[in-house]
C-alpha cells in the first residue's frame, strides 16, 4: 500500500446516530462486540445458513411467518425474548441448533446499526473473533482500483453514546491496517486506546459499562469468549436483506 | 478522600445530546477547548465583568439591547460574526477591550452545551488553561457532606460526536482527581487517552479534526494557547444566566 492511496476511516460511536454520513460510496463495518456481531460470526461458523436482521420482536415474528423452518433469536436489555428459540449468547448458536437454518434476529442495538447502514453498497459485521479476516479483506478491497471512498465503522455498542469494547475492537482493526490510514478523532482515539490496552483486553471489557451488565447477569463466559481475537475466519456480509458468509473478499 | 465516597464522573461526548442525564443533583463541567471555554476563562482573567451566553446571533443581538454598554462576541463555523465586536479568539479578549464590560456571546457548540446543562444546580467552564483550579475546586466540593451525586462533563467540542481536544482535557481532569473516581466508558477512555498523550498534547490537538480546521484558518496561535495547562487560576461559573468569576470554591 505504500505510496498508494490512504484508507479514510470514520469511526462513529453508536447506532441511531443523529448524523449518519454519506454512505453510498463507503464500505461499512458494523461492530457490536457484546454480543450481536460476535454471535452472528459464531452462528455462521456453526453452519447457520443466513441471519435476517429485524428491528423489533414484532417485525421478527412477522418475518418468520414468511420463512418456514426458520428460528427466532435475539435479546432485549441483554435478556432472551419470550417465545424465541435463541437468545443473544453465542453459546446458544451451536451446530445442532443452527446448522442449515435461517435465523430471524433482533437485538437492541446491533440490528438497528445494520439498518442505519443500509445506504452503503457493502456491509460487513466485525468482532474480535473474526478481526484478522476482516483486516485481510479490507486490504484486498483497497489494494487496487477500489470503488470505495473509505470505510465507516459503526460501533453499535450499548444504548449509551460511547462503548469501550466496540471502540477497542475498532482500534484493533485500525492498528492492524497499518499506517496508511486517515482517521477521524474517534478513530485516532480508538487506535490509542487499543495500543494502551492490547495486553489487558479482557480486563478492559470486563470493567466497561456493558461488561459490568453482562457480569451482573452471570454472563462472564460470553464476555470472555467475545473478547477473544482471531479465532473464526468468517466475514458476515449483508446481501439482499440477509447476513451470509462472504465467500469472495 | 481515601475511604470516603467515590466521585462519580460521567463524560458525555458533545453538545445537543439526545439523552441528557438527570442533572438536578450534579455538578456540570462544560469543556470546549477550541475555543469557547478557553476564551471565557481568558476574558474573565482580563477583567471582563460577565459573559451572557446566547444560543444564536439573533438572540445575542436582542440580549445586548437590554444591556447598554455591553459587547457582542462569538463565532459561527470558527469565523467572526458580521457586526459583532469580538470573535471567538482568546486574543480578541484583551484587557483594553473587555475590562469592566459585559459580553453577550454565542458560539456554535459551547453556548448550546451551557444551555443543555441548565437543569444542574452548579455549572463551571473548564479548559486546559484553568484545569488546576477546577480540580482543586472539585476536590473541595466533594470533600465533606457533598450535596452533589457526582459530576457530568459535557465535551461541547465540534459539531461531530467525539472531539479529541475536549476528551483529552476531561482526561487531564480525571487523572488529576486521582483514583477515587467511578467513570463511565468515555471517562475511562479519556483518562487512558490523556495518559498516552500527556507529553504531546499540542501535537494531538493540532492533528484533531477541530485542530486541523483552525490551522487551515491560520489560527495556530489560538490552538497553541488553548492547549496550555494551568496558567489561569479562574473558574467561570454560571449564575443567574451570567458567567462570572467564581470567588468561593
Amino acid at each position: 500500500m505504500d505510496g498508494g492511496n490512504h484508507i479514510q476511516i470514520e469511526v462513529l460511536p453508536s447506532a441511531g446516530s443523529p448524523r449518519i454520513p454519506y454512505l453510498e460510496d463507503k464500505l461499512v463495518i458494523v461492530i457490536d462486540v457484546l454480543r450481536a456481531t460476535s454471535t452472528m460470526v459464531t452462528a455462521l461458523a456453526n453452519g447457520c445458513q443466513a441471519i435476517i436482521p429485524a428491528l423489533t420482536p414484532e417485525e421478527a415474528l412477522e418475518k418468520r411467518l414468511t420463512l418456514p423452518g426458520s428460528l427466532l433469536g435475539g435479546e432485549r436489555h441483554a435478556l432472551p425474548i419470550e417465545g424465541f428459540d435463541l437468545g443473544n449468547s453465542p453459546f446458544d448458536y451451536v451446530p445442532e441448533k443452527v446448522g442449515g437454518k435461517r435465523i430471524v434476529m433482533t437485538t437492541t442495538n446491533g440490528t438497528r446499526a445494520i439498518r442505519d447502514a443500509s445506504a452503503a453498497p457493502l456491509i460487513w459485521m466485525a468482532s474480535f473473533l473474526n478481526m484478522q479476516s476482516i483486516v485481510l479483506a479490507i486490504l484486498r478491497q483497497f489494494q487496487t482500483d477500489c470503488k470505495f471512498q473509505g470505510i465507516v465503522v459503526f460501533c453499535a455498542g450499548t444504548e449509551e453514546r460511547f462503548d469501550l469494547p466496540d471502540t477497542l475492537c475498532a482500534g484493533m482493526m485500525i492498528e492492524a491496517l497499518g499506517t496508511n490510514v486517515v482517521l477521524n478523532d474517534l478513530g485516532e482515539a480508538a487506535r490509542i486506546l487499543y495500543r494502551s490496552s492490547e495486553n489487558q483486553l479482557v480486563d478492559m471489557i470486563r470493567n466497561s459499562a456493558h461488561g459490568q451488565r453482562l457480569m451482573s447477569l452471570g454472563l462472564e463466559r460470553d464476555l470472555v469468549y467475545c473478547s477473544t481475537p482471531n479465532i473464526l475466519p468468517i466475514i458476515p456480509v449483508l446481501e439482499e436483506g440477509e447476513i451470509v458468509w462472504l465467500t469472495k473478499g
